[in-house]
């Protein structure tokens, strides 16, 4: 019979649930990988366990509490304890992962994550362990299920932002209070986990410029759709000049993009660097059992070798004004010389403008138009000035383009 | 200064080469990474170098010569010296992959292989590592790059499959002599080691039942587009019965599965179980500074952390007569009764129709069917005796279906 390997489990909701039965189910396999027959010596909930007793008699702690207070202080005192830790917490790590990664560091222990981002998406093992030696140019990650659903659903369908949503609350892909999904933050968290192993460079999450999708119209998808682009809530880290960008916002795709074909609640990262070309990983970004798989991985690696989150060796700037394409949609008067007035503005910003719709709608008219990349600081403020015209009958809306091809 | 990792270099063909370059700009950001400061310390080709002192002289081998001998024997001296060995080679993993195996388990070093199947895509560390407690039901991969850019071709442009290997050839994405590549062979090997590691089987080249893609024509891409289907040289390895089937052939993917949209030279493979859902990994599946940056991650993480590749715990029977859903086209003279007889014969050996086609060209007819899973014994009887039909005018095609959707 193997030697137990005692595991603390920090939180017993729907992902501790189903880890705990994977681990009984792959148990046998487990052992006859690692020597080492794996078991769960302790549980920590709200109503039952004792974090000491518990940290006491076990070799690994699994933290799927959530949250910041009390995980990071469980994760710390782990840490110093000499417990390797496995953990599923984007917001501790975004947040204060410089501390926790040290703290390892500092310990000799492991501190492993990967289903902090992306769920069983096995993005985290493959930016720090296959591409540790790549030079990375650019991460575009769908990595926000709730959002990627809902977006599908719009597409497809046809139907409203707030139909979908509800369609996705009721299926259990939207939680009932889904304003950090749906803003963006959600999304934010986990690119400045993959940003910081990407470019080596600390990122915290207020790092991050975020927009989420609360304002994308069935229009704007079927505008997607005359273009044959996609819509998504895309998250993106990329070197500009030497310097870091981490941003999540809504973003037209053109059909050959490998993240355009991402549908409903799935996942996906690409990963770009000159040598390498491009990696794009995709599957299931939450679910129980699906992101206890991701936790089950970890816990087997932790088992096996020894590995470690290096400090970083270079720390990028982090920049948030940077060029992009833009898609621009107005509802406006249809009287002459509005096109051209909206044109100047543009042109006066330095937005040269790739291709351009209008369309009579009786007294009104819509407008539609595409322009190649330049600073979002100089778009945003033509955007500003087109606003206050008085043909304008509601307020523009700027969505990015996302396309070498199509720009 | 970090002290020196001496790497021992067998082969400087294009991957050599490019390992060498890609190791020289990245040599700072590994020292960072490891500690070690990594160099070729020797370089064997056919014209150069001495094995022995280069062994003596290393701390690990990059093995890149390709082909059985004498790498086989390299390789075996290299862990019997205590050297961890990174090779990318399929050809002798596919072969004598227990062998080997065995021997770097008996000398404890590691044997680490990702560049020998997808180039770049992390798919065998995913499997080894991420997937190590997982229970993989099913693996489908695009594992030849020079066939998906042929049938990339074929379907883009309706060209024949000689013009599309033409063009290839041209544009470097297929050998002077591209046997192995278009005939499956290249792909089995591929798959025989994907297998072996997902199901912990040993899988010799020779239990890989495979079909290549020299028999497709344009006529069968028009159907495809038709139908709404994709034609790939697909591998799968898949649990049945408790036994394991491991295969490469032609099939028509349905538009929504992931490997659809892996057009050109890319590979792409998907790992499918209960628990994960789905994992897609897609990349270049050649050249050489992708297939040299794969060959870099390993070396990385030899230099840190200890891995091994498990005995095999559980031998699958493997099996080579599966189900599967097939594509039959038929040029028939165009009289009453053909159809009759060709569903009769089908019928015989349980094969029910889904959907036919047919389609009157003058005294020809074409008779296009999918029909639903079956043995693909029962099929290829009926399909032998449709052959032997007298109205026939030209032996019948078959190609499977792989569609759980459209079936």
């Amino acid at each position: 019979m193997a030697e137990a390997f005692r595991i603390g489990l920090l939180g017993h909701g729907t992902v501790g649930g189903a880890f705990e039965t994977l681990l009984t189910e792959r148990c046998e396999q487990i052992a006859a990988i690692t020597g080492l027959r794996p078991e769960i010596s302790g549980v920590l909930t709200r109503s039952r366990g004792d974090f000491e007793e518990i940290l006491g008699g076990c070799d690994l702690i699994v933290e799927l509490m959530g949250g910041l207070d009390p995980a990071r202080d469980y994760v710390l005192r782990a840490i110093a304890a000499g417990r390797h830790v496995v953990t599923a917490n984007k917001q501790l790590l975004s947040h204060h992962g410089e501390e926790l990664w040290g703290a390892a560091r500092e310990h000799g222990v492991q501190l492993r994550f990967e289903a902090s981002v992306a769920g069983v998406v096995p993005v985290i093992r493959v930016l720090q362990e296959s591409l540790a030696g790549a030079r990375i140019d650019r991460i575009h990650g769908i990595v926000n299920g709730t959002t990627n659903y809902i977006l599908s659903e719009m597409a497809s369908r046809g139907c409203s932002y707030a139909d979908a949503l509800a369609d996705a609350q009721r299926l259990g892909y939207a939680e009932a209070d889904p304003t950090e999904d749906v803003n963006g933050r959600d999304a934010a968290a986990k690119m400045a986990i993959l940003a910081r192993l990407a470019f080596d460079t600390p990122v915290h999450i207020d790092q991050v410029t975020y927009e989420g999708i609360e304002l994308i119209t069935a229009d704007d998808m079927q505008y997607a759709e005359d273009l044959g682009l996609g819509l998504k809530l895309i998250g993106t880290a990329e070197r500009i000049d030497g310097k870091l960008a981490v941003r999540v916002h809504p973003a037209f795709l053109y059909s050959g993009h490998p993240l355009a074909s991402v549908h409903g609640p799935f996942n996906a990262v690409t990963v770009e660097s000159e040598a390498i070309t491009e990696i794009t990983m995709s599957g299931p970004g939450a679910g129980g059992p699906q992101t206890a798989s991701a936790v089950l991985g970890d816990v087997i690696s932790a088992m096996i070798p020894p590995a470690s989150t290096p400090e970083t060796t270079q720390a990028l700037q982090i920049v948030d004004d940077v060029e992009s394409a833009f898609y621009l949609h107005m509802e406006v008067e249809d009287r002459p010389g509005v096109l051209a007035e909206v044109a100047a503005l543009l042109g006066a910003e330095g937005a040269s403008i790739k291709s351009v719709v209008q369309q009579g709608l009786g007294e009104r008219a819509r407008l539609v138009m595409v322009v190649h990349p330049l600073l979002e600081s100089r778009f945003f403020e033509a955007v500003a000035r087109i606003g206050s015209l008085d043909f304008l009958r509601s307020p523009p809306r700027a969505i990015r383009v996302i396309d070498e091809e199509f720009v």
